[in-house]
């Protein structure tokens, strides 16, 4: 769970340019307010306070401050000046520069993929030679060194010499010891390393960075939909969400690391567009111009893209995940520049896995750039083998959809939990790390030893870290099925499970327990603070319910039980995730089996529109635990029964086009607004006037410059001179200037400042009486923070209210209307 | 070229609701103007008129009515009552409505695109047995019915049945006769065989339906832009695009059925979207939630991935070709029903190919799904390949670029042949299919006869229509490689180009004047009058372009030829599409080999990157030089230095709340608008205020009614009694009620009747100060029909004017500020 990440936190509230801030002793009301667990637990988490624009994400007993971004293009004065400078060729340097970033953030994404990956079969890898060698020592009474060294492929070297340091510990147990003190030995060492991967891990996230915990796919989509939170993407995220990941998924969790990288990708790009900063002194001159929110959107789109298509190696399964799933705007710019990030991507980590087959990259090796080949499957299929695909669909989807149920379900208890303190995060880690080790070494014993298949080019038992046949306690010339999915990781899990021409491999009563235990598992591991992706457990328990599927009906059709572990898996994901575009191209890029193409289309169409009846996608409700105020693509129903007057929350505070300075830092102190209408009176004009919205970034930065007159007169652009456009663009994430930074003197309290040239002249208005609904399209569409509404008669002030991202949410409008039905 | 599309329709100009209607005399006008040929050739063929807001387009000397689509969500009293009327069960039944549409869609495309195949097969197939069996009869001293029937395959019964009836006419040949007499009887066949193909085609296409020749593409780009013009997708234009590309293809022309596929799908979704038409009593009661702009949008969006799915058997492919190339609005839903869609097709061809390959189908077998693999070659490569690719990616850019340029070149020319009548345009395609005839059977001439290799596992020479090995004139054990090009279909030819494992089979000098032709005969086949699409020219000429490539740099490049010649296709579709995720994934889902992906991927980008700084991508060209208003998502720079107000034109026709009926028929009779503003003046308001926009079509319907009143008052929804939501629906392209249905009397003329009921209340609104770019934006974003511009200051009437997509070309701009540049 990640609520935690708003822990610890609510000191710098203040610090954090947000709309509707609220002053110390409001938040401490607010506090008390949830303090009421209940509440906490069973209503949506976004406590909305009505007829104030303030919007504030109350999360467990924690507030944070949540800030919109604006994709408006400003149009003032001061930005036609910045726009009149730009020469062609600065022009030419920024689209270059554009490039430059993409390329910046595929090589950082596609390395830390790299690292990520190489990482984790290495520690997991060791870990589990270690407990296979623990285990089956001296059942073929050879001392675990040389059993080891045995191994003819890039283990060799490996174990040599990392085990050295283990040899005075192994010498002792060469001796003779029971075969069960053996196996709790085995144990010990598996469910110590796992422990103590865990604790690292969720010490990392409880003390270093709250915000890393979990998939982070809801809050890069947040981010890209307007939502700013507090650090989602700072550099501590960055680091704790590669690091954590990493431990998370070595100590054997039911988590992948797809999240995690998509969350990894997002965080290098806002890192790299914050780029110019000051404290690194790496500014450039021509950098300003990614100093606005719209551009930093673009490059996070590319940063998540560039993410799965590092974590799956799927270049273009990344470029459709960003498009699909991700981005809430999209243009088809975007998407050629995100094409490219994935294409440089999948480039370095081809280079780098061409460099690792050379043997340099310790166990890491295997897969390539398909993870999971199938393609030597026959894929040819007849009514009935569709039959059974359709059945599968079905099942699949309601599977997927409970799983989502009893993840949410999961989610709000760890709540509950994670917010009594760091240390009650890392013990439920370890509970549910010693859980996992527990079934991982327990239910093996349940499945019965089977004897090898005598025809197989591959050893048995398995020889290695990884491989279909483990031993386990069985005798030479078995395996067992369970220990050969319990004892790998997941990634070799689910190769085993894809694996084809091997019908018989696993046992149908092997394969239930296996896929209960993951199902499970993967529903009580998402919560816990630590990196968790939701991809992997999904497409391991997916694979093990279609490989099921495929056994039991075997007698009907005859297609490849490794196929039907794929199929499996799309209908798992299509019931969760509820994505069908890219999760085709994405599993396509896994797999390589092109001919299969229709069927998985159909899987996954059948499954989300059977998932879609019951709850919704799995990010989506996350995101709504987490009171993030995501705008929907489509307005509601209710909202056409109003018009955009109705949800007008006051009061209004406005200025005037030259206004006493005075003023303007009172509206500044008492209100949290980010955005205030400027009105032009007599005798600046004829008759009152909406003039433009300005926002308070900017008018903080004008105050900074001092440049007050005397009288109320319009002075126009001289107020600019001293600043150049830099100066005003948006500044990364809690950088801006403060408003205790100001030292206004109490004579220039009197003084009048012309706010002309830094109001956005522009601004989109509607009439207050247009239909909420369409009001809700415009706002949404063209992405915006501030949207003016303006009275329809004459005669009355030329502004009624303005609206934001609070006033388009269900909450607050059933909260003002609570006679309409959310559902209608 | 498609121009020729407007030819004799300037009859029924009267006939259509357009933007801007003009009289007859200012269509003669129009008409004289365009006259002087000059400027018909030498400039945009749009010829706008200031300071109307009338749009229409003159191609040639033709004029064409072109409509704008409206995808705003209408707010009124009617709609709202229709909103009410739906009960749950209806909002189900209308969801479900829309799944059994897009499985329709997807049926029809996928049936469509089989029939395509299997008679281009069948139909080139015979002409080309005929021909080799022709020119090859006595070289192996074999009567052609031997020989033919020695082919083992499929092919064996067809020949066997269809040349019987040619039994005389070939022994009458069985003589001896000399050589060159055989090679100008084969000739003659094959050349009569192409033109009499190609001749019907044209007649098709200039007596029936102008409007499909050409690609269709582009006027679907421009359709789902929101442009409507006369015909495009009209029953008449699907027919002739079927069978007319059939023929097309099947003569031999250097023309592809991918264009004309996108087109049939389109024209198929449109069919079915009109499909409750009153013509064939198909209606059903809520057929009518289909009747409008947005619906039918979704619905051909879908028409159009399901071409592409059934034109490449590519269904994913299809999805983003819809996505990137032809909509310009896109919504996740509209992402899922698109993928159903060509699921569907996708399950329907292979449906159909599984059958195929019993030897139902005649010639037609080959390919599957995956119609041409290269999946066996070996795709490991490394620095130096990669510098390779690099080179052939900025060659193929620029090269590229120069098709577009000559390609536009040419449709110009032409453009003047075709609007001189129907029997021009039938000699012009005669005059292009000879030629094509005469490089086919000459150039190959040029080419040395060379040694079969001996390692084969196929027959050489080639026996049957198609494969590697064509003998032509050679003596047996040889073969004559640039044959097996020009002697083959297109399908073949590229088939042949992209074999993998024969790198020596094609000589240099071959490849050099195969990719001379096709690239020439390519330029000049777009434009006759034929359908003709643009996919396949390029990619034979890409692919033996970087076939050339590959064997010129053998000794820097390991990489397999037939990855070359890949490689090529790729770097010519970026060149002169300019797409990229869905090219990138057509051309996984045609050669299945994945793991070039990277490869592809950085080819596709250079070439873009390349040829984006010479011109635009050619459906982009195309469409500009049809006229078509095409909307860009982005504003141009210059929008920026002007405001709302400076770009409306009058004069505005406004209507008071209640309105006097002569009024509103002297309004409708005297101008060609589509919308009117409505006003509420004293004594229904205190001051004049902006009520909404009514719709011609709304206010035909309405007055046909009759529900008039007789003095000035108020009557609310009373006059919509007597009407069903479903009267207002939109109906087919010139199908709505005319001006000239009306019967109102005299003494009716000076009656009241309240438009309130009818207006749309919500209109999207911009203060006349708006900066014209943010306007801009706001229209694409929202897809507007009309906008109102209202005053910024008080005291003044409460609207300015109207915008429409006219307001917002940039030759109306430019028209009316000259002294913009409209590069900065």
């Amino acid at each position: 769970m990640d609520q935690e990440k708003y822990v610890n936190h609510s000191d710098d509230v203040l610090d954090i340019e947000n709309e509707g801030l609220l002053d110390g002793k409001e938040i401490e009301r607010c506090r008390s307010e949830v303090s009421d667990k209940s509440l906490s637990y069973t209503k949506p988490l976004l406590v909305k306070r009505i007829n104030t624009t303030s919007q504030i994400a109350i999360v467990g007993a924690n507030v944070c401050p949540i800030e919109s971004l604006d994709y408006e293009i400003i149009e003032n004065e001061l930005f036609k000046q910045d726009w009149r400078s730009r020469k062609k060729i600065q022009i030419f340097q920024y689209v270059l520069l554009k490039w430059a970033f993409a390329l910046l953030i595929g090589l950082g994404t596609g390395l830390v993929g790299f690292f990520n990956n190489i990482a984790v079969e290495n520690i997991a890898g060791f870990k589990l030679l270690l407990t296979s060698n623990l285990m089956s020592e001296d059942k073929n009474c050879s001392p675990i060194r040389k059993r080891c060294c045995s191994t003819l492929h890039t283990e060799y070297v490996f174990c040599n010499e990392r085990l050295k340091g283990f040899n005075n510990f192994i010498a002792s147990s060469e001796t003779a010891i029971t075969f069960y003190q053996r196996y709790f030995k085995a144990f010990a060492a598996y469910a110590g390393c796992n422990v103590g991967l865990a604790a690292a891990a969720a010490a990392l996230c409880a003390f270093i960075a709250p915000a890393a915990a979990g998939s982070g796919i809801p809050e890069v989509k947040a981010y890209l939909n307007g939502v700013d939170a507090y650090s989602i993407l700072a550099p501590s995220t960055l680091f704790v969400k590669i690091f954590g990941s990493v431990l998370g998924v070595s100590a054997g969790f039911m988590v992948g690391k797809e999240g995690p990288m998509v969350h990894t990708g997002a965080c290098i790009a806002n890192l790299l567009g914050q780029g110019g900063s000051r404290k690194y002194h790496l500014t450039w001159k021509w950098l300003r111009y990614f100093k606005n929110d719209r551009d930093r959107r673009d490059m996070i789109t590319c940063g998540a893209a560039a993410g799965v298509a590092a974590a799956f190696r799927a270049p273009v399964g990344g470029v459709l995940f960003a498009l699909e799933e991700a981005a809430s705007w999209w243009r088809s710019a975007l998407l050629w520049r995100t094409f490219f990030t994935t294409a440089v991507v999948a480039i370095v980590l081809r280079a780098f896995i061409q460099y690792c087959t050379t043997g340099k990259c310790g166990l890491f090796g295997e897969g390539g750039l398909i993870m999971y080949d199938v393609s030597s499957a026959s894929a040819t299929y007849s009514a009935p083998d569709i039959l059974v695909v359709i059945f599968l669909g079905i099942i699949g989807g309601i599977l997927g959809s409970i799983y989502n149920y009893f993840v949410d379900k999961v989610l709000r208890t760890y709540s509950i939990i994670n917010e009594r303190g760091a240390v009650l995060k890392i013990l439920l880690v370890i509970t549910i790390s010693l859980l996992t080790s527990c079934c991982s070494f327990g239910l093996p014993w349940i499945a019965k030893c089977m004897p090898c298949p005598t025809d197989l080019s591959v050893s048995c038992p398995t020889v290695g870290k990884s491989g279909n046949y483990k031993s386990f306690q069985c005798p030479s010339g078995y395996y067992n099925d369970l220990a050969s999915l319990f004892l790998n990781t997941n990634d070799d899990a689910i190769r085993n499970l894809f694996s084809t021409s091997t019908v018989k491999e696993f046992h149908i009563s092997s394969l239930f327990i296996f896929f209960g235990a993951v199902y499970c598992l993967g529903i009580i591991t998402y919560g816990i603070a630590i990196p968790s992706g939701l991809f992997i457990p999904v497409i391991l328990a997916g694979a093990c319910y279609g490989r099921l599927v495929g056994r039991l009906f075997e007698s009907l059709s005859s297609l490849d039980t490794g196929l039907f572990a794929l199929l499996g898996a799309a209908s798992f994901l299509g019931g969760t995730m509820r994505m069908t575009v890219s999760l085709c191209i994405i599993l396509l890029e896994l797999t390589n089996d092109l001919l299969l193409l229709p069927l998985v289309m159909l899987v996954l169409l059948i499954s989300k529109t059977v998932a879609d009846n019951f709850n919704k996608g799995v990010y989506d409700q996350i995101l709504k635990i987490k009171g993030l105020p995501y705008l929907e693509a489509h307005a509601e129903p209710y909202m056409r029964h109003l018009v955009a007057r109705d949800v007008v929350s006051g009061p209004l505070v406005i200025f005037s086009g030259v206004e006493k300075v005075g003023n303007i830092l009172h509206a500044l102190r008492t209100t949290g607004h980010n955005g205030f209408p400027v009105i032009d009176e007599p005798p600046f004009s004829e008759a009152p006037e909406l003039c433009g919205v300005v926002l308070r970034s900017h008018l903080l930065v004008l105050l900074k410059g001092k440049n007050f007159s005397m009288d109320r007169v319009v002075t126009g652009d001289d107020i600019l001179q001293g600043f150049a456009a830099f100066d005003f663009a948006k500044a990364g994430s809690g950088k801006g200037i403060k408003l205790d930074d100001l030292d206004i003197k109490v004579e220039e309290m009197e003084m009048y400042i012309d706010l002309h040239p830094i109001t956005n002249a522009s601004p989109y208005t509607v009439v207050e009486t247009m239909s909420l609904a369409k009001a809700a399209i415009l706002f949404r569409q063209l992405g915006l923070r501030h949207m003016c509404v303006v009275p329809k008669s004459q005669g009355r002030p030329p502004i009624v209210g303005i609206l934001t991202r609070h006033d388009f949410m269900p909450e607050h409008i059933l909260g003002l209307y609570p006679h309409f039905n959310p559902d209608k």
